[in-house]
């Protein structure tokens, strides 16, 4: 009774997208807040003020960026109310791809251990991927990263499950 | 040792705000994404074939809007990695505070079960508040709903805990 053939609208692709992307398990939402640099670390004591928001671990950006006079936060991680929330430094020539994510600087952050899949599924549901997965000093923390934009607009990071969040590297 | 004497940056408020303020707990992170209505049921849609997500909840605008061809949705809760994330349809006329959150479409409700003391909380600390308190039908899935935006121009929900949610109007 449960038949494969029954018309569900996409057809064509569905033999070779359905039975690998249903694998695909994320394992956090985590918004993303992307503050003027170098305000970031202003927003965290903000945050904490204003919400009691708990800071668990800070990525700064490398030291490569000699220019730099501020140290950047590539990420802070808060805890609030048992959900985290990600504040960093939004930087103009970031190779992070939330910069782009841009107007209203809220972006979610989906964490899975497997971001290529992930990014599969979402394109054949019908969203667009954004350059590339990148690594390292791009990512939210770490890892890989890399972002869709859905059928509506919005900006959506997939990303690799945070493991550096917790050293402090400034 | 631990003296309340110590020079802490803003002694001036210092006795009339913190003692009632830290006593504000979130319960909920809960990001909303407003789509331009009325696109949320497809938005909806999409999130559920592209992420996985789950739809455990939706209230719908009222009827009394009869000129609504399509009915609205007011907030649809989805869950998705152990996170709740709701998807509303962004209706012009609105109530509902979120409509001026705009840019981007991504805001974050903080929910609690005092939204007064919290808001008071957050603007002792350096937000502004923006329009009063909504009841009902303004509110992300009724209860009460008020909105801060913060130093660094990001706004958030300060929003009672959801109870109406899974109640479906349409």
């Amino acid at each position: 009774m449960a038949q494969q053939e029954v018309q569900n609208g996409g057809g064509v692709e569905k033999d070779a997208a359905a039975p690998t992307v249903s694998t695909v398990t994320f394992t956090a939402v985590k918004p993303q807040i992307s503050v003027e640099a170098p305000k970031a670390n202003d927003a965290v004591q903000f945050y904490k003020a204003a919400f009691g928001a708990e800071e668990v671990g800070r990525t700064m950006h490398s030291k490569r960026k000699a220019e730099q006079e501020t140290p950047l936060i590539l990420s802070a991680e808060l805890s609030l109310a048992g959900s985290t929330v990600l504040v960093s430094d939004l930087v103009a020539d970031s190779a992070a791809p939330v910069k782009s994510g841009g107007s209203g600087g809220v972006v979610l952050c989906l964490e899975t251990e497997d971001v290529a899949a992930a990014i599969a599924k979402a394109v054949s549901a019908g969203a667009v991927a954004e350059g590339e997965v990148v690594e390292g000093e791009g990512a939210c923390c770490g890892g890989s990263v890399g972002k869709v934009t859905d059928p509506y607009g919005f900006s959506w990071l997939i990303c690799s499950p945070v493991k550096k969040c917790a050293t402090v590297e400034a």
